[in-house]
C-alpha cells in the first residue's frame, strides 16, 4: 500500500478522497484541512488535521488546493525531501517549494459538488522532478484511472487551455441556452438530448465532420433572423463571433 | 398504418427514412429525390421518384429539404388539401404553399452523416394549421419518439436559436480545442472524457452549479497566462468574450 496525505478539503480534494477510499493500492493516512471542516462523511475524523506540524510521514503528499494557495501551502510543509505534488492544470511544477521532491498529479476532468464521478476513463497527467519518483506516482494514478500519461508543463498548459474551451466555455453556452429557453417559456430539458448527442458525436467524428447548422451552411437568412430574435447584446455578440469563426475556420 | 411520403434525400431525410423503416405504425410509400440519387441502401428503388407528377397519395408528406428550398418544393406539389409538413427549426409554418394543409415536424436533434441516431429521447416538435391534423402527426411522431410536444412557431424559433448555441457553437468549441491540441502535440482524445462529463453534468445540475474554471473563480493570473499562451487571434478573441460573459453573468 502506498501511503498518501491529501492536503486540501475543497472540491478536488473531496473527489480524490472519495475515489482513493475505493482503491486497493492507496491508503489515505491523513487529510489536512486548513478550514478545520467536518469531513466525517468522507474519512474518519481522527485522520483529519488543521496543523502543519501534525502532518504524518507518507509516501506521497497531494496538495489539492486552489491555484493561488499551492505555493504558500508547500512553503509551510515542515519536512524535507519527501514527494509532494499538486493537482493543478495551470500551475508549473516549479511553484512547489524546493525543500521537497516535486511532482504534478493532474486529473483532466471537471469536478463539481453534488456530482460523483468515476475517473477510470479520465487521463491523469503526471510530471516529476526526479524520474525515480515516477513509479510511485504512476501506481497511485493507475489505481484510479486506466489512462495515466507523462505530460510536461507546456503540454499540460495546452491541455488546460483546451479544457477551458471544451468544458468551461461549453458549459457557459449551456447557460446561455438555458437563459434563452427561460426567456421564451420552453423547457431547457428539451435541449438535453441534443447536448448529449453533440458530445457523443465527437467521440467518433471529427469536430469538422460533426458540424451542422446555419453557420456551416452559411445560411445568412437564418443567421440574421436569429440575430433579430436575440435581444440580449451579450448573446448577440457571442452569436456573431462564433458564427464568423465557423464560417472562417470550418 | 399511416402512409408517408418523404420529400428529400439529404441528411435529415435519410435519417427519417432509416428510423421510419423500423416503425410499426408508419409506412413509407414513396421517397422523392430531386437529385435522382441511389437510395438502395435505405429503400426499394421502385419507391423512389424524381418527378413531382409521379407522387402517390399518402396521409402525410414530409418535406425534409434545406430551409431555402422548402417553399419552392411545396409550390411544386401537384395536389391540394393534403397534409404537408416541413422539418425545419427555423422556418415558419407559413412558408408552405396554401394549396395544402400545413404542419411542422421538427426533430430537435443534430443529424450527421455516418452517425446513426435513435430518436426515442429526442423531442419532436409539432405544429399544425388545422387542429384536426394533429392526431395523425402525433401518431407518426410517437412511433419514433417518446417526447412529442406541440410547439408554436415562436417557441420553435427559440428552440432553434438555443440549439445553435448548445450544438453548433459547442461543436465549434470542440473544433478549437482540437486545433489547440494539434498545435501542441497533445492528443484530442485526452479531452474526450472531459467533454462527456461536461455534457453529463448538465443532465442533473444547472449550468450555473456545473460551472468550474478560472473565469468562474475570476483567477486573473490563470486567465492572463492562457491569453499569453494562445497565439491565434481568433481563439484569443473568443477566449476573452466568453471569459467576460462568465464573469458578468455567472
Amino acid at each position: 500500500m502506498i501511503s498518501v496525505v491529501i492536503i486540501g478539503s475543497g472540491n478536488v480534494a473531496q473527489h480524490l478522497i472519495r475515489i482513493f477510499n475505493q482503491s486497493n493500492s492507496v491508503n489515505i493516512v491523513q487529510v489536512f484541512s486548513r478550514k478545520d471542516m467536518n469531513m466525517d462523511f468522507l474519512i474518519d475524523s481522527s485522520k483529519v488535521t488543521n496543523q502543519y506540524r501534525d502532518l504524518v510521514a507518507a509516501d506521497l503528499y497531494i496538495i489539492a488546493v486552489s491555484d493561488n494557495a499551492i505555493a504558500e501551502v508547500s512553503n509551510q510543509l515542515p519536512f524535507k525531501n519527501r514527494l509532494v505534488v499538486h493537482t493543478s492544470g495551470s500551475m508549473s511544477i516549479d511553484v512547489l517549494n524546493n525543500n521537497n521532491r516535486k511532482g504534478v498529479f493532474y486529473p483532466l476532468q471537471t469536478f463539481s459538488k453534488n456530482k460523483n464521478i468515476d475517473l477510470k476513463q479520465t487521463p491523469i497527467c503526471l510530471e516529476v522532478q526526479h524520474n525515480s519518483d515516477y513509479n510511485v506516482l504512476e501506481t497511485v494514478a493507475q489505481s484510479i484511472s486506466e489512462k495515466v500519461v507523462p505530460i510536461n508543463s507546456t503540454q499540460r498548459k495546452a491541455l488546460h487551455v483546451s479544457a477551458v474551451f471544451a468544458c468551461n466555455f461549453v458549459n457557459h453556452l449551456y447557460k446561455i441556452t438555458n437563459d434563452i429557453c427561460n426567456d421564451n417559456n420552453v423547457a431547457f430539458d428539451m435541449i438535453k438530448p441534443l447536448i448529449m448527442e453533440t458530445a457523443q458525436k465527437i467521440m467518433t467524428l471529427s469536430p469538422t465532420a460533426a458540424q451542422t447548422g446555419p453557420a456551416k451552411r452559411q445560411n445568412t437568412a437564418v443567421i440574421n433572423s436569429h440575430l433579430t430574435f436575440l435581444l440580449d447584446e451579450n448573446q448577440k455578440e457571442i452569436y456573431k463571433i462564433l458564427t464568423k469563426s465557423i464560417i472562417d475556420n470550418g
